[in-house]
């Protein structure tokens, strides 16, 4: 079908991005998607019941108004500071249409990790930016001075998906600071970081050029809701509105607005539950290192691991056999690598014991 | 701010749309944004207090096919001639940049109404394409062979909007046959046609080039949830998917998937709100001419009114100031125009005792 007389050039030229499976022939342990074990806290189930009501037939506010007061009080910033979007994915492409590619007497050439977010070509691809994969190192790292050369701007998740590997504050705002002079914006994708890294949201008020997004997918149990925010100064903000208000005026419904918010306002709940993600992942982590596996290192809710004796491909089949989804990418590099997203202590005893029967 | 140094040429050269005023500073009869003034059916509200579980933590299905297939079975199709989306803004917006603008070998010019929906020369400047507004005829009419010339693409909505007017079914259909040969998509965006227009929606099993897009925002009293669907064949329906994939994977979340998936299969609850509201626009259509107003005729859920004696600008101020909102077009051609939202009988009744006061 890539040849519909009704696509115009820029659709035949998209090369989509591939979501990770949501299945529905059985009953898996899912550790395929990053999804948080636990549930959201009981007082966004609350306030998303308390908004099904009559005023659903009215739009909701386009500004988000109140769920960036929520972010910017816990971040220690001002509204006017934070931008709400239909998930992070769609605030990174809002941003990869605002902020990268061609500027008047600028470079153009945006950088990122050769093993990043799948997304990111995606992105530049549908916007027609040109960019370079900077390759991490032998040990899967992202190196900050390879990112210290001149460009057009940055991006990379911290900690990097599908590593699990964080970089630290003083390495990420190397790079900030580096490419602050040329006006080159540097988008920290902060979607795990509440698992274990440290966050740069703080350093927006310092650096006019540092776009940092998060995601209530992850560390706040709603993946299904869909909404994600950007941090970072008035003009950012400003740019990321103006896309949004030439695409779609109204990206979060009214229940969505209402759980975030919710969300965002219960950090006890979730610091909770994100500590139990930590704790699982660390004895998960050496539990496999005891069976021979390769662990990288991991500041997030997932391990990227791969055992000598067995390939990536064959693990990840038998695995599925036994009623257990990871996600395997048939990539170069990184082929014989499974990403484990940490469930719950029971999910992953049942990982951990068909990790024991099958190597 | 429009020289932000971070900006890059897309985003300086946008001209955002502006939404509807949501006004916060006074309780007003809210008749600017064409909203439904009848609450959704409760079998929407109990759908959406049902979805808000634990399964919130995971993501919802990307293909949203349980709601694809209950939108198939209302219009006797297939899910695979139907896509979902963030509100019909996002499907308009994934539709633009499908199917309008560069293909190779073929005109580019997009056509639309000079009055129409004000979002879609934003989308062509969003997207890049080259348009032409055709001008709607002296009584505000579109005339459909002013849209049977050589062109990339035809775009309008039916009924239209702002005036109300609509095409009849063959009219439309005779202009999605004069582009069926050259493969020009012509999308009919049918937002309001459940108020009493012709809808084409089943013409697509005929009409290769024909996409149909409805809204769950008017006539299914659902502006707050944000839901959105088009209609057409697979080629249509796949390059729309591939789109949206390289753009944000998973724009509906599970209450949205869940709401709209019950709004669209209690089709006896809405049949029985639009009647009324036809009923009540067709009461106030002809009070207004009683106060001396010119009521253009509308299928849609307002009205397009204008008064001799007072100017459009004086008109809107007035009713501000007694608390009734409508919708104000200070452009060319309709300044001395109102657009008025039909509300409830008693909402209404309000507003034509202010106009009887003031005229």
């Amino acid at each position: 079908m890539s040849v519909s007389p009704f696509w115009n050039e820029r659709l035949r030229a998209l090369d989509p991005y591939v979501p990770g499976e949501q299945p529905r022939d059985r009953r898996y342990v899912k550790l395929n998607t990053n999804e948080n074990p636990y549930p959201p806290s009981p007082r966004v189930l609350e306030a998303l019941r308390e908004a099904a009501t009559a005023d659903l037939r009215l739009y909701p506010d386009p500004g988000a108004l109140q769920l960036r007061r929520a972010i910017a009080d816990r971040y220690g910033t001002v509204p006017e500071r934070v931008f709400a979007g239909n998930g992070s994915d769609e605030v990174l492409a809002f941003a990869f249409a605002a902020f990268f590619g061609k500027r008047s007497g600028k470079r153009e050439l945006l950088l990122f990790p050769d093993l990043s977010y799948s997304f990111y070509p995606v992105y530049a691809g549908l916007w027609g930016i040109s960019y370079k994969r900077i390759p991490v190192t032998e040990d899967f790292s992202i190196d900050a001075a390879d990112y210290c050369v001149p460009a057009g701007g940055v991006v990379f998740p911290n900690p990097n998906a599908p590593t699990g590997r964080a970089l630290s504050r003083a390495e990420v705002l190397s790079i900030v600071d580096y490419h602050r002079k040329e006006h080159n914006v540097v988008l920290v994708d902060e979607a795990y970081v509440d698992f274990g890294a440290e966050s740069v949201a703080d350093a927006i008020a310092d650096y006019p050029n540092l776009l940092v997004v998060h995601t209530l997918s992850k560390a706040r149990s709603l993946a299904g809701l869909r909404v994600g925010y950007a941090l970072g100064q008035e003009e950012l903000v400003e740019g990321l509105r103006r896309v949004k208000d030439s695409f779609n005026s109204y990206p979060l419904d009214r229940l969505a607005l209402a759980g975030a918010t919710a969300a965002v306002t219960d950090a006890e709940y979730y610091d909770q539950v994100n500590r139990r993600v930590a704790a699982t992942r660390d004895r998960v982590a050496a539990a496999l290192a005891g069976l021979g596996f390769t662990v990288l290192p991991s500041a997030a809710n997932f391990l990227f691991v791969r055992h000598p004796d067995h390939a990536g491909a064959a693990l990840f089949a038998a695995l599925r056999e036994r009623g257990i989804l990871v996600r395997h990418f048939n990539k170069e590099r990184i082929a014989e690598y499974l990403r484990v997203s940490i469930g719950t202590d029971e999910e992953m005893d049942a990982f951990l014991a068909a990790c024991g029967a099958l190597t």
